[in-house]
Order: C-alpha cells, then sequence, then structure tokens
C-alpha cells in the first residue's frame, strides 16, 4: 500500500469496538511521530500514552464525550512546549552536537539567530509555534497507524486547560494540542466509514505560477 | 520502503542540485497533500507551485537567501485561511453533503456548533488554528516526497507579509505559512547529508500513563 493508498484508506473514525492494537504497532506509530521533522530539529512536544481506564472516563468528561476516547486501544495525547526558551534550545542543540561528535559550539550563531527570532515574541506565539509542530507529528502517526491497518482519530474536541491539570502539564512546561485515539472501526456503527472522502478539488487545492 | 525507513531515509536538505523532479513524482507529492486531514474537513489552506525564476529570486530576497529556494526542482507554498467565517465554512459544508448526496441541512446542528466555537476567536487564534492545519499537509507531503525518494527542506525562514504581497494572499483571504523546496540532495556540498538523525529518545519523547 503506498502513501495514496494509505491516505484514502483511512479516515476519521467515529466508532470503534474496543480491540486492542498489538504492542509492535503502537511501537510503530510511536516511532514515526518521534521521528517527525520540527522547526530547528527542537521537537517541542512529547506524546502521552494513555490506558489506564479512570484517566480515560475524566478525559471523555472533558472532551464532548466522544466515544473513541474510552473505545479506542490507546490515547495519544500531544503536549508542546508552553514557551521557548533559551535554556530549552541550548539542551537540545547540546544533546544533537554530542550525538553527532561535534563541539559544543558549533551552532553557537545559528542559536543566537534563532533566540533572537523567538525572544521578541509572546509566550502565546511561542506555544502556537510549538503546537504547529505537534500538529507534524500527528499527522505522521496518523500515516503510520493506517499503514498499519490500524484507525485513528484527529481531535481538537476538548478542554485544553482541564486536560493540562489531569495530565500535570504546567509542571513540565506542556500545553495539550491534541488528542489521538488509536484503534479499530466499528464498521456497522460508524456512520463515516462508507461515506465518499471529499477533498478539495485539485484545481482550487493548487496555484501552479511558472 | 516503509514509513519508518523513509521517515530515516530524509532530512532537511540544505543544499540542491538544481535537477528537476518528474511531474508524476510532483502530481503524487500534490494528491498526498491534498487527501491531509483536516479539522471538520475545512482544508482551510491551498498549495502555490512555483517555478518562475523571477519569482524565485524575490522570494530568496525574503527568505534569508537560501540556496534551496533557487536550486530546487518545485518550490511548493503553504498557506492558509487568514480567518474562519460563516461563509467559507457553509461552502465547504455544502460541497461535501453535495458530494455525498445528503440532504443540504444534514450538518446544520454541527456547523452551528463548529460556528459558535470560532466566532469568539480573534482573527489571529482563527488564523493560527488554520496554520495548524497546513502543517500536517505540509508534513504528509514531505512524506510524499521521500517515498518518491525527492527531497524537501521544510522552511519558516521567510518574511511572511513579504510572501503574501509577492502572491497576492491577501486578495485570496490567505496568509503565507511554511514553503517546501522540492528537489534532490546535492550530496557533496550538503553539510547535513551525512549528520547523523538525532531526535528526543524514546523514553523522554513518550509518557505512558497504565
Amino acid at each position: 500500500m503506498n502513501l495514496i493508498e494509505t491516505l484514502n484508506w483511512r479516515y476519521a473514525t467515529k466508532k470503534m469496538n474496543g480491540n486492542k492494537i498489538p504492542q509492535e504497532k503502537l511501537d510503530y506509530i510511536l516511532e514515526a511521530a518521534r521521528l517527525a521533522p520540527s522547526s530547528s530539529g527542537l521537537q517541542p512536544y512529547k506524546v502521552f500514552v494513555i490506558t489506564n481506564a479512570d484517566l480515560l472516563e475524566k478525559i471523555k468528561a472533558i472532551g464532548w464525550n466522544q466515544s473513541q476516547i474510552t473505545d479506542c486501544s490507546h490515547l495519544l495525547v500531544f503536549a508542546s512546549w508552553d514557551s521557548y526558551s533559551l535554556e530549552r534550545i541550548t539542551a537540545v542543540f547540546n544533546k544533537t552536537l554530542a550525538e553527532r561528535g561535534l563541539p559544543a559550539d558549533t551552532m553557537d550563531d545559528y542559536k543566537k539567530t534563532l533566540w533572537g527570532l523567538y525572544e521578541p515574541l509572546s509566550t502565546e506565539a511561542h506555544a502556537n509555534h510549538a503546537a504547529h509542530q505537534a500538529y507534524i507529528s500527528m499527522g505522521i502517526a496518523i500515516v503510520a497507524a493506517a499503514e498499519q491497518k490500524v484507525d485513528a482519530t484527529p481531535m481538537e474536541g476538548f478542554i485544553p486547560a482541564e486536560m493540562d491539570k489531569l495530565l500535570g502539564l504546567k509542571e513540565q512546561g506542556l500545553k495539550s494540542v491534541l488528542m489521538l485515539p488509536l484503534g479499530y472501526r466499528d464498521e456497522a456503527n460508524d456512520w463515516l466509514v462508507n461515506m465518499k472522502k471529499v477533498r478539495t478539488p485539485k484545481e482550487e487545492f493548487i496555484t501552479e505560477i511558472k
């Protein structure tokens, strides 16, 4: 199955059947999310993998009562940095340089330029920029799931401040941005499963400037 | 090549060699971008495919002079809605319902709920939310390119207001958010090509709550 077939196979599953996905498939999906590109390679986000039944019920209550939250196999929550700081950037760069066996000052000019761009911005702008990166990772996790014939439902429909409390994210300098239940479609009870996939027509989606 | 292999093959190409990618590969990449999921299926973004040499020089001048802008085969620019409106949402939903052969009022309750969430938000919050969706599409375009052994460099480094002027985006209700040059790596002159790919270690990236 190539990527186009994979994208046509997937859909935002509305009803899941509660079946569990094998550990190796979960690992594969998380590895794809981890390998996703991000701005300056900072990966300003983390992924929470939730299977605790009590916690899932609490999340459902702040997530519009969407059934996939408790009918999924694993609930992923993507949480991104609440702000950038020179310390956070330096920590990532230092690790990268160490792994590449390069001198610790190799990226100093780049780091200075980068922080010069971030420093004047508001905390909200920082958080938005970090969240952008989490969306890339989630998009790639969806592709990974579909490649493994695992269903997934990208969800923004929850109360982020409440999620942050449930997961203790503030203390970790994180903000919740997305949920992604992983599991299997309940074909008999999912109104969307047989609907035509509709997208902006190619000629509207693309503008060529030659 | 499965997705993990694809993600390990790709990297943010720093030097491209000017070679052109075949039309069918370009079409494949754009089709993947078009099939990407988005919030409520609104696809609040478009993709500009630029090969015009004069325009590419102008973009380079507002894009930190990054060489890939003119050494790529095709430059993609992702531009997302500058705001949500009831009209824009209605237009997308109407088309979806028509293509699915469903009555025009099928999504009225959902539309009302959705607009009730968007309406109180600032224009900036709208634009940020629309931009989030464009990042998913761009991430999937990167995967599609890599699957086709085409290189790509996700870039935020340009002056959005200047890009908007160059492409006449304001008049289209759009804002530029990302560039993605597509092309081929110049292995002999790319400092990054042989560097180790570094990512947050799995145990830091993932938190399991069982």
